[in-house]
């Protein structure tokens, strides 16, 4: 099926993916006046005398807006604001469906870091959280910081963090099957942007120790010339043996190859140069680095992309709806690395022992088990690191 | 019934009175294939290559938010972004169920014209419309008219326009009643802030050739020094013969009252002391400038108020709802004159002159019929007047 004609068609008949709808009464004089004028002074003074009460009077509590600028929107790249408007509307839908998040679509037509960040401060008493979306590096880890330190409720950068929490989920399943542990498995993910420099760090805080990035003009040393601030940055904690070379030398011996580059970028020789039992993650989009089948017949083991039309999709909708839901329900003040094992955990811990295989390492987007599994145990992560405002 | 107390116990059970909902499935492979990736990249392709497709294919076509600063809330003064929620909430389930727009609110934490205009401007290609609402004068001037200029979609601040509309409606079908002629009518406004200047010039638009505004340091005249700077724009425009003096002052002989003050500050003499069949408006909330019984013990022949409790509810649910309905259908790129006139007359069109009656001006606030015909109305004038992109 041409899924993008099809869905250009769709979208012309849907005329938008989502909608406001009121959850109150206001078809008579009394419910006017009870959700309306006069009576709603009520509510309005008694947030006024007390903000944390907007999270039990009006809808901030499940309230989170995706906000983008339209410069990294899928591989699509920097195609403006109104355009990203299709991928965010089709993200509220995921959250509310798989998440009971309400969530809606801001496009900003701004690409200045300073502007971006003082539109969503000023925004934030509105919300119960922020989703940031297709932000290009590096200005989204400028974004993201800041936010993070600078409001009091989750604030989540879905293309980083999203990306990395189901590629360790699978990456857990995936270890297990192979019979490998993570703390002694080698890692090679190749595209060193914002979504591979943030898989690297998280496998780093989820226990794996051999972690190497590559780029275009090859792997990541501490040290390198043409290193950006933020690969320089993971270089320190990476690639600690201080390897050199190109993908091809990387990916020698190693047991774990992830990509989020471009297509058709590992051959087979590369995968045959792997160690035993070896896991391909190949999850450019929408043409993988390497094609399953061919991954498969070059020896490896396990084999996820980021398309529905193979086995194993890592796909973050498997995150951001859970993880929200967790977050929200606790009345979290941020989203800390513990949440987010919690996340990749609990993804990972929807896959019985018994259902385990190389085919079946992640359970699917639109299983609704797997997003409550994933909201409870980041709610209880929540609480746990004391970021929880209802629970202490 | 005390609708404040009973308000706030439906509040803490409704935990928000608007929510977003999925408009398409996205419960199966194929269909997350065609709603989000990877189908979804051809929309976004066609936005890019013509973004006024983001009208066809995304929610942008029906979607206003609800913007205030909280700085004028109701008669509540500023009491901050957050506290002002329940409001805008509430106006955002009054704009689906009567207009079937798709709002939400956005209550920003900053009272900076610059700023706020600049924000407003860098989310507006997510939008169909903006409504401003409860932002205090004299900044909301300013914020409304840069944004008109500076957008090509309607940009509407309820609490001028919206006010101003209702009160132009209610005061066609009284002035038919009474016998007289808009032409020849005195009208007093007392209240010479952002509402009490927006029925002045609107009125004058409509055809009133009298208008007189008074505020708490007396009657608006060219001159005056305390006048702001609206006033004393206003005063070029308005109160020809220079009269000076009080309210009361300004009341004798007077047809119309129109009062956006504040409580109980008209007594039974200045009643008397008007024209023959004198109309009063004294819609200040939640306490009037007089009372509706001791108006007409004192000879008035038809009292509205803003209060639903009394006939004649003057109210600007009237007018929002439709008249962004209407915009929004056509596809107009601004607010204009003749659509907001339209927005009046259409209003006064839906009491027939069968029911009309002193105590039945205007239709009822929920009366689904009121705001189809307001939103025809606006459509037809903006079509008439060129500013459709839809329909030239």
């Amino acid at each position: 099926m041409n899924y993008r004609e099809a869905s250009l068609k769709k979208h012309t008949e849907w005329k938008g993916k989502i909608e406001t709808v009121a959850r109150v009464p206001v078809d008579s004089r009394e419910a006017l006046s009870l959700a309306y004028t006069p009576g709603v002074a009520e509510p309005c003074m008694a947030i006024h005398a007390d903000i944390e009460k907007s999270f039990e009077l009006t809808r901030r509590w499940n309230t989170v807006p995706v906000i983008t600028d339209g410069t990294a929107v899928l591989g699509l790249g920097d195609i403006g604001p109104e355009a990203g408007m299709p991928v965010m509307e089709g993200k509220c839908a995921l959250f509310k469906a798989f998440g009971g998040v309400d969530a809606y679509p801001i496009c900003l037509r701004t690409k200045d870091t300073e502007e971006i960040i003082n539109t969503i401060k000023i925004m934030a008493g509105s919300f119960g959280g922020i989703n940031l979306e297709d932000i290009s590096a590096p200005r989204c880890f400028e974004i993201e910081t800041r936010l993070k330190r600078e409001l009091d409720i989750p604030v989540f950068h879905d293309d980083q963090h999203g990306t990395a929490i189901v590629s360790a989920a699978a990456l857990i399943n995936a270890v297990k099957l192979a019979g490998k542990k993570l703390e002694s498995i080698k890692v090679v993910i190749n595209g060193a942007g914002a979504a591979g420099i943030a898989i690297g760090k998280f496998l780093l805080k989820l226990g794996v120790k051999d972690v190497t990035l590559c780029d275009l003009k090859g792997i990541v040393c501490d040290g390198n010339e043409w290193l950006n601030p933020a690969q320089s940055e993971v270089a320190k904690i990476t690639n600690l043996s201080k390897k050199q070379g190109k993908l091809a030398d990387a990916m020698k011996g190693a047991d774990v190859f992830i990509g989020v580059s471009g297509p058709h970028c590992v051959t087979k020789e590369m995968v045959a140069s792997m160690a035993e039992k070896s896991i391909l993650f190949p999850c450019a989009n929408p043409v993988p680095e390497i094609e399953p089948e061919e991954a498969k017949a070059a020896g490896a083991y396990i084999v996820g992309t980021g398309s529905s039309e193979h086995p194993n999709q890592i796909n973050n909708v498997l995150v951001f709806p859970g993880l929200f839901r967790g977050a929200l329900d606790v009345r979290a003040t941020t989203v800390n690395d513990d949440m987010m094992i919690a996340a990749a955990r609990g993804i990972a811990s929807c896959v019985s022992e018994k259902e385990l295989a190389p085919d079946y390492i992640l359970p699917y987007a639109y299983d609704q088990k797997a997003h409550v599994c994933v909201a409870k145990a980041v709610a209880e992560a929540a609480v746990k690191t004391g970021v929880s405002k209802l629970h202490k």
